[in-house]
């Protein structure tokens, strides 16, 4: 048996079906190029003929390949009524610039009954038809048995016969579906185990989710079993629960089992980053706490652990979290805290001081922060402010001498409701005073707009520039409406950039209003280092 | 063997150790009462001895037990220079109000040497007259044995010889800890069937941490093999990664691998709510594609899906929904909101309207104000007014008819920071009008002390009402400063009682300050009602 894992991904396909989820074209293009240049052997992009993005995804591919992935075309199998040949779906699939094309088809009697209203033998024609239709047009064919193992549960023998049909007719690969997520390790193992009296485990692959959390177990258990294909979505996107996180099963598969993958290993550490940077480009938040590639995956807290991870990390890692391109992070005093933080600095090119004590001076500071409720663990780039500001008397670009937020809500005699919210500033810019007065949706809303009213015809940098993310979180919640706030803001620019900033103060409107000049600051600082 | 699995929670222990959670006694009181209603066997609430909190929380218990639910102090095997009977820390624990207490000791050779630095006899001898001690002072013993897995790795014979020394010594249960997470199902299963030749299952427990995303299918491995304890916490909560799930491993051991364990098949209904009670009290977001209890774990969003779940719902889900107290979320109309609404009413003492379609009326108004982002799970006061409004015309109390909230923050000329909230509110009650105005810490605390200001004269039942919980929760993030925003607030009287609120606006003032005032009338309906 070849110790060869092939690596399925379906971020793009199984994976947009995800609540809250909604690539766009130029989403699915990034990502893919960025799963490519991973090492992944197959990526599953779309439904070509199913809707305009996917199809306009599949025309945006290169006449010639040129990555190792090969690029999958999802669909199903032909109408009944329909040869392969004249069935739309199906030619759209073989027209399509695919190198392989994944046909689901089913193989739980119940579902022939109920979903297709065909006999038994006709799904079998169905599958055998189209898999062989696929295979002559020369794609690489892959046969999804959708409910595969509800299936075998209730009728083996025909779940038996479908996928072996699918693999006489020409399916390099039959791919075991648990489709509603409900089997669990033990049972996926001996089925799989079984179906190798029919079909080579060389050629089976598995297709797990994750409705008992079990689905990254299910994986591995199919190719402990013999399978040899698995398909998963990075972060564990996929619709109800999820599908099989690939973020979690390639580790283990590379460090714990001793399987390969086409993933070299110095490639494997970037897939801390590649987890990441998915879950940004769909604004999502990244699971702090995954597996391997979570920022919390090697955080220590306890007293006790870190004294012994310092002794020895083997003593509270089960592996060395550089092998996945994360980092150990230790909540320590002084001599930990200052190595760390010149390489955070490091990090975000964030000069190191001539003077080596003024590192002092911004550990001290942060602390001081921190204490206040400042986290910059998430905020870069209020980090960098502070940083810079310490480090070398960063120019403030401008300074916010007085706001004055005002909200009125009026219940009219006739019972409507009237709300509106206005804020006035006074900014100093090099010496000059400006003011400004505008409405908003809000009080943190007019509060940005009358920052930018002033500030835009000085500074044009701000131009493009977008608040698209705002998070409250109250840090000492008992102290009902007295207590402190904790806002972090999302910011972008035209050129997709984006950075986060952090306010603090038991005062709401001031904790946002801190954030949000942060977040223009932050920007005026690249300009000036770009300019 | 038994088909009895006991169920060991450390949600308030291990889970304290989650980054960014941060239990108060309160909660920790408040969540250990809902977790032993729910029909858990035990629950370790935390460290005698070890910080304030904890010693208050022990102290804080019953002197005569109530519930089934046994109380576990966790803590640690004594020191090597003092007998049982000298350790402060032992001690702690022996005379804590605790039903049982779990010890923690090590099984790894290389931890004893590089963490303890002490002979591996001397280990052993530790745990025998630690658990010892503890079971002679009639306390229930468990072990936990600490990167058992690792240890059995490196070092098999010792391993045994540490849990079978504690086994020996009196322990009920020796729990079997895969501290650094590293372990996978398969080698759990073989493991655990093995250490069998020296304990018998009846006496394992399991305890896993899930940095492979394994530890649900490792504690249902462990349980396979016999192992009659599974240790874990709710949503996963605990260092890195987290433990193993209980939300997730409930469900699957008793509605698909035929176990029995402390909780009733009617009081699993409770798991989804349980679920979401506790990230709410914490103030951390509940994962909506949880297996089981997520928002999301049974929505249907693929068109195909929709019409076969309709047809028939096993086509695309393991279980029916309402076995775990969740639902079917399809974007149709909902036959069972009706009955699930009466439910809801009588559960909270809410007299059923004569005219049954009022009751539409009334879930017409949910979805509209659900539509708007309000969710009453969680603020069962807010639902018994809109309940009363809508089924009997409650009485309004009081009408705020106007609002003005100013924020400002001055730099003064010396570089120092002035700042200033205050309100002025205008209150309709039977029929006259009444002005306040004050100043406050933050707009939300002015506004709310403005209000009392009116109230309290007219309604002294208000006195002695305090805020004590404050949480803001931003609906669409990716509106920036516009977003919606919800708000949650927790009260209380001077008799103790608590009750939760809630108010959405585009206006985060707006939307606290219609917290408040259901906060407020929501007292004023109590109070009517017991006079």
């Amino acid at each position: 048996m070849t110790n060869r894992v092939f690596l399925y991904d379906t971020t793009l396909r199984d994976g947009a079906q995800t609540s809250g989820v909604d690539f766009s074209l130029r989403d699915k293009q990034l990502i893919a190029a960025e799963l490519a240049a991973f090492g992944l052997d197959y990526l599953e992009c779309g439904w070509p003929g199913a809707n305009p993005l996917d199809d306009a995804f599949f025309e945006g591919l290169p006449a010639e390949k040129t990555a190792q992935a090969k690029i999958v075309a999802f669909g199903m199998t032909r109408r009944l009524d329909t040869a392969a040949e004249d069935d739309a779906q199906v030619q759209a699939l073989l027209r399509s610039r695919a190198d392989a094309v994944c046909l689901v088809g089913k193989t739980w009697d119940f579902h022939v009954d109920v979903a297709l209203h065909i006999s038994l033998a006709e799904n079998i024609k169905l599958i055998e038809s189209t898999v062989k239709a696929a295979a002559d047009a020369g794609k690489e064919v892959l046969f999804d048995a959708e409910h595969f193992f509800d299936g075998y549960a209730a009728n083996p023998a025909y779940a038996l016969e479908c996928v072996e049909a699918a693999y006489k007719s020409g399916a390099r690969w039959v791919v075991l579906c648990d489709t509603n997520g409900g089997t669990l390790p033990h049972q996926v193992f001996d089925i799989v185990t079984k179906i190798q009296e029919r079909i080579p485990g060389a050629n089976l692959g598995i297709h797990c989710h994750n409705d008992t959390e079990n689905a990254v177990a299910n994986s591995l258990a199919a190719v402990r079993a013999g399978a040899r294909q698995i398909q998963g979505t990075f972060n564990g996107l996929g619709e109800r629960c999820g599908n099989a996180n690939l973020a979690s099963i390639i580790p283990t598969l590379m460090l714990k089992m001793g399987f390969e993958t086409g993933i070299a290993p110095a490639q494997l550490q970037q897939i801390s980053l590649l987890s990441r940077r998915i879950d940004d480009r769909i604004n999502r938040p990244h699971n702090r706490h995954a597996a391997y590639v979570g920022e919390s995956a090697f955080t220590h807290k306890g007293g006790l652990h870190i004294s012994a991870v310092l002794k020895n990390p083997l003593s509270y890692e089960h592996i060395d979290p550089a092998l996945v391109g994360n980092a150990r992070k230790i909540l320590v005093s002084d001599q930990a805290g200052k190595s760390a933080l010149v390489e955070r600095l490091q990090g975000l090119n964030v000069a190191l001081p001539t003077e080596p004590a003024r590192l002092n001076d911004l550990l001290a500071r942060i602390k001081e922060l921190e204490f206040e409720g400042y986290a910059f663990e998430n905020a870069d780039a209020s980090f960098v402010l502070l940083a810079e500001q310490v480090l070398r008397a960063l120019p403030p670009f401008f300074t916010l001498k007085h706001f004055r937020v005002i909200d009125e809500k009026t219940v009219t005699p006739a019972g409507g409701i009237e709300t509106a919210s206005s804020a006035a500033v006074r900014v100093s810019v090099d010496g000059t005073d400006y003011t400004a007065e505008t409405t908003g949706n809000g009080p943190v809303n007019a509060l940005d707009a009358a920052l930018r009213d002033v500030l835009l015809p000085l500074f044009p940098a701000l131009k493009d520039v977008s608040l698209i993310d705002y998070k409250v979180r109250i840090l000492t919640p008992h102290d009902g409406t007295k207590a402190v706030t904790r806002v972090l803001i999302e910011t972008r620019d035209a050129d997709g950039r984006l950075w986060t900033t952090v306010g603090v103060s038991s005062n709401v409107i001031d904790a946002s209003c801190k954030a949000v000049e942060d977040a223009l600051r932050y920007k005026l600082l690249r300009s000036q280092k770009a300019g």
